[in-house]
């Protein structure tokens, strides 16, 4: 966030800055959700029940059927204030005050801090660059027999590594949890971005993990916090009390615009094929240039590069690189409070014109001597 | 929410139900609110600051001078997912975990279901029909001595009873809970809707408190899901931190929304004509039907009537009043699990024509006898 401030400050003294701190999709949503929601306005937008809207509950569950071949109830579905207050629902519908949840490390630093914010414990799992950033059921198994936990909240496409794991890797994922008694939360916000193959959902491996995911990353909405959970039927009824105490319900205007949505992934596809050329063109340059960066990522649209080569201290590099190259990037210690001062995250959710002019920067920044 | 859902099984079987159940005003939002984001409809529409757009912030500053005669720091204002993340970050911002907070009862259900479902503790403060069910500070001194407490969340004017503070009252709660050291989470989402003088905003008297509000229902906004806070110089940056966390930011075409609402309070105020109309018609009718309505409620859009002369079990009574009469509202129960089932809250926040159709159901519901 400081880098982010930073980034505005300079450009409101007149300063061009590359955007690749921001973890968000620079384009609108589809033109068919804009004409959606604009025929919705005049109407009064009340409060829906609180699952949400049977449309949009209906649209998913249709969603995991042609996307997954899987047969989801609408009644197990319900809309959330974008994945942040599922993380919300989740922790208090399966967990009792002072649970120990595990996440990775690195991993999105909400997480830590929502945890702990809300009065849940945490338990990191170091997941490392030797193995892509994937989690294994052996990486869970080990750092639950050091410190026994709860729950795990676990991501795939991973913030900020990109990892993403194949059928195999979440059933080995799955198969850990139940083995060990641990409730699976499995945020699978950035589905849609893998660039190895369709995304897995932990719904296709078991029918006891709660799942987040959100119409943020690749529908292009993250402003709308629209989001959603599928629940397991022993913690459905429990959710929905939740949320009728601590949300009401999700934004409406923006429950219609998400039913919408969910019909327009064509153009969603046309939004991950310029994510995609872009990963290509960061990552070979970013490794040009001398950041230390072995595999390009699966999914989402970060770059989590090593910068050895340069400085041991993240957030130096990245203010120094702000100042001097006017490229905004994201310090792993954001991310990794242990070993993350040995990486920055770029994104690439931006357009191709900036990811160049950005690698262009970078590569003078290294040249006249770095941070 | 049980007399809510078979009302809509009802009317799915073509049955004509009348509303007094709901919460919500039936209007629209002023026509300029929705101009505003139809303008904004086709850009991108991203994450905001955690605190939210300094258009809205500062509109909300100019709000407490022109309204109140205050002056308050935009930085001190965060807009939130409704009041609902209000209350969320505001217990999370001032209380250690388990904390106990106090409460009126009658009261919002959320706020005890919130409370306990975020691993709070609560106490009871009754408050009394023959005083016009108003808190004093004498309730709050005489409930802290039984059972001390950390913080008080209190709504001037109030759900379900409709009761509002003038300034005297107001005054002595804030003078209480500053003495007791009890922290104030003053919950002014009905501000506006006063029908014996301006609202007064606990921020005219204290520092201190956290204040929380919302453009639901004065704004006629609820499913848009944006409220608003104020919090103390001490608190601020905790809170941001929080939300940024918990929630990212609240949804950006309502906080643009909301900007322009503030400037259409002529809108707000033809509506709060209208309730008043209803208030006067529904309090009227139902004390010559036979309800127990010593005080007409200070403001919101709620009845709070005794049903003593009917019945002693208020669920019973409002599934009846909805079978035979097809009249909707809520048992007290909901809102008091000791003396609520005395009590039924009605709304007037719907049409003058459907409150006269209730007025004449109930009459010849009683007239046959009633439950």
């Amino acid at each position: 966030m400081d880098i982010l401030k930073r980034a505005k400050a300079l450009e409101g003294q007149g300063r061009s800055i590359c955007h690749l701190e921001i973890g968000e999709p620079g384009a609108p949503p589809a033109p068919r959700v804009i004409e959606a929601v604009q025929r919705a306005l005049p109407q009064p937008q009340g409060y829906t029940n609180a699952k949400g809207l049977t449309e949009l509950r209906e649209g998913l569950a249709a969603y995991y059927e042609r996307q997954h071949g899987l047969s989801v109830d609408p009644d197990l579905i319900m809309a959330t204030m974008g994945s942040s207050a599922g993380f919300i629902l989740a922790f208090h519908a399966a967990f009792k005050p002072g649970a120990r949840i595990a996440i990775t490390r690195p991993g999105y630093p909400a997480y830590v801090n929502t945890l702990l914010g809300l009065g849940f414990g945490i338990a990191e799992i170091p997941v490392k660059a030797a193995n892509g950033w994937h989690l294994t059921g052996a990486d869970i198994a080990a750092a639950h027999a050091r410190q026994p936990f709860d729950g795990l909240l676990f991501a795939s496409p991973a913030n900020p590594t990109g990892a993403a794991l194949d059928r195999a890797g979440l059933a080995d994922i799955v198969q850990t949890c139940a083995r060990l008694g641990v409730t699976l939360i499995s945020d699978e916000i950035y589905h849609g971005l893998d660039y190895r193959g369709p995304s897995v959902s932990a719904l296709e491996l078991t029918r006891d993990a709660i799942i987040i995911n959100s119409f943020s990353k690749y529908y292009c909405m993250t402003g709308w916090r629209i989001g959603w959970m599928v629940l397991p039927e022993a913690l459905i009824r429990r959710a929905e009390i939740l949320q009728q105490n601590l949300f009401i319900s999700a934004p409406t205007l923006s429950q219609i615009a998400a039913t919408a949505a969910l019909e327009e992934r064509d153009y969603s596809e046309e939004q991950k094929a310029s994510y995609a050329a872009n990963r290509q063109v960061l990552t070979e340059g970013l490794r040009d240039i001398g950041f230390d960066l072995p595999a390009s990522g699966d999914g989402a649209f970060y770059a989590y590069a090593g910068i050895g080569k340069f400085s041991n201290d993240s957030m130096q590099f990245c203010e120094t690189m702000l100042e001097q190259a006017g490229v905004a990037a994201t310090p792993g210690i954001d991310f990794d409070r242990t070993d993350g001062n040995g990486y920055v995250r770029f994104s690439y959710a931006g357009t191709r014109a900036s990811i160049e002019q950005a690698l262009e920067r970078l590569q003078l920044f290294v040249r006249a001597g770095g941070p």
